[in-house]
């Protein structure tokens, strides 16, 4: 199939959310996927990486990778590349793949980006994978009792004074230039998805890079936000869905195009008392008809996720279905 | 080429110097290269992988994937292989290679056997890698002041109250099995070559492993030991050719059919004044016509070996020249 006659999609996230999307759309081989990565990670494995190895984090760099090797790549290979360690003295909860591109990035001589182009070769990676700046910075949000808190993980998995609060602004610090693959994946694709996944550690992240906004604003890609499925402690307490169109708005300059929104209510009841521990709740549609299309679908996964034992981060429960959700994204195109 | 017609060498030992020698013998294809592998190393990277994952060393299993990987295997994972990392808590000094297959190991369940097979053939290893035991065991030295010395790296760089002893006694303890395939290889074998390397760390350790020495013994293949070029302190100070030889006839229960013994006795003056630091001298040649095949040939290389920062072991200097080394064996043939 010549390239020309693809679809162009840009996915813009990073983390498991990203990783759940991409692996839906690796198996339409009519599209021609990029997918923006956010880099302000800095909890867990890619807290080593940037704080001892001096580099940037790639934990959502290498889920993409894995989501998008292709089927002939070695199984083996792959594998590595979701594994993480479980014993050794400051080697327990790394993970193999960010062990080894921070090895790759070494030995060509701190280049980053050619160990990460390196890598997606070895992995035969079916797309592009853009990081949205091969700059270090550090994602500082700000809550509206005044509070700052600096760092992707912090903000992730707040302290308890933040909590109950609402962040009323997110950047980047220090400022760092976008990288320009970016942009031009942004200008000519021909949808540009937002989601899924946390929205203001795997989504808003890219969005505050400077140049990012502007560029989706101005590409003739319809902007297709994937609503988020439960809301998050110290992030999205309180949101509706229509909360969470208006923050896409107030970061971008416009409001999405279209809303993929999950239409499944029934949630086992033993999964929702533990996001009850977390104070998180399935989002609520309150979307009314506008100018946007509003797309609901049953698009929640059926498995319960289970995490590695030596993998200290909180991971989502509920979470959408890979198959269904590139389904939708492509009825769409 | 048909495999029965290829003439069978066996290479017996691990580290830099079997090294150096498969990756001689790698580029004759008229060989059918198996090398049996130490498995008693516990210094640096191994010292990890032992007591931190519970799994056998792999330093010089991982030397000889890489020395025996095919030309057209991915040059990315053969430069991997050799990578030592220079940062990290826990992880600096550690190599690619070994946390490579700690993780692969875990993958498959505990089963480092098939690890190894596996590593191998994705590195598309030309030969058999064959750990001459599958069982944790370690080395015991006994020297002549009645002291004793457990673990490899303690005997190879030992303490000064050993300095000076001559080992009288070397075994491993606890006992183990040995590994069949390795029986199959001596027993079938055209050549069975000794070293090079370091003598009681890397050749005998092989040797004492209960069945080795009586398959060698009972092989129709010829016994071909390469002369160590440098005695080293605390473990072989003071020999010459001849002590060699007849400590090799005591673990193994014959002499060697073959004597391979550089010829050239020129080295730098500044790299012989490290060497003296060390108390390391060039081996004298003693060796007197008996009914051993001697063989003196130009088997140094020229070039000086440089280690890595974070490798903190001991190396060598003076070292064999692996095409001048395999040429040599391939004569003899």
């Amino acid at each position: 199939m010549n390239t020309t006659h693809k679809k162009k999609v840009v996915v813009i996230g990073g983390g498991t959310g990203t990783f759940t999307i991409l692996s839906g759309l690796k198996k339409y081989p009519q599209l021609d996927i990029s997918v923006i990565v956010s880099m302000m990670d800095d909890g867990g494995s890619n807290r080593v990486i940037r704080d001892e190895f001096g580099l940037l984090p790639t934990s959502d760099l290498r889920q993409c990778m894995v989501a998008l090797a292709g089927s002939d790549s070695d199984e083996t290979l792959r594998k590595l590349f979701t594994y993480r360690y479980e014993s050794g003295v400051g080697i327990a909860g790394m993970t193999f793949g960010n062990l080894f591109m921070a090895a790759l990035t070494d030995i060509y001589g701190g280049d980053q980006k050619k160990a990460i182009e390196e890598t997606c070769e070895m992995l035969g990676v079916k797309g592009k994978i853009i990081p949205v700046t091969l700059e270090k910075t550090n994602l500082v949000a700000t809550y509206d009792n005044g509070k700052q808190v600096l760092g992707e993980h912090d903000i992730d998995e707040p302290c308890k004074n933040v909590g109950k609060s609402k962040i009323v602004d997110l950047q980047v610090f220090p400022k760092i230039s976008v990288n320009k693959d970016a942009l031009t994946a942004i200008r000519t694709a021909d949808m540009i998805i937002l989601g899924p996944g946390d929205f203001y550690t795997s989504i808003l992240p890219n969005i505050v890079v400077d140049g990012i906004a502007r560029e989706i604003v101005n590409s003739r890609g319809k902007v297709t936000f994937i609503m988020n499925l439960m809301t998050k402690y110290g992030q999205t307490i309180g949101f509706t869905a229509s909360t969470f169109v208006s923050e896409i708005k107030k970061y971008l300059g416009k409001d999405p195009d279209i809303i993929l929104i999950n239409s499944v209510k029934k949630i086992p009841a033993s999964i929702l008392k533990k996001y009850e521990a977390e104070k998180a709740e399935l989002v609520p549609d309150d979307l009314k008809k506008t100018k946007m299309k509003i797309v609901r679908k049953q698009l929640i996964s059926n498995k319960v996720y289970k995490k590695s034992k030596s993998d200290k981060l909180i991971r989502s429960l509920v979470r959408h279905d890979s198959t269904k959700l590139a389904k939708a994204i492509v009825e769409l195109l």
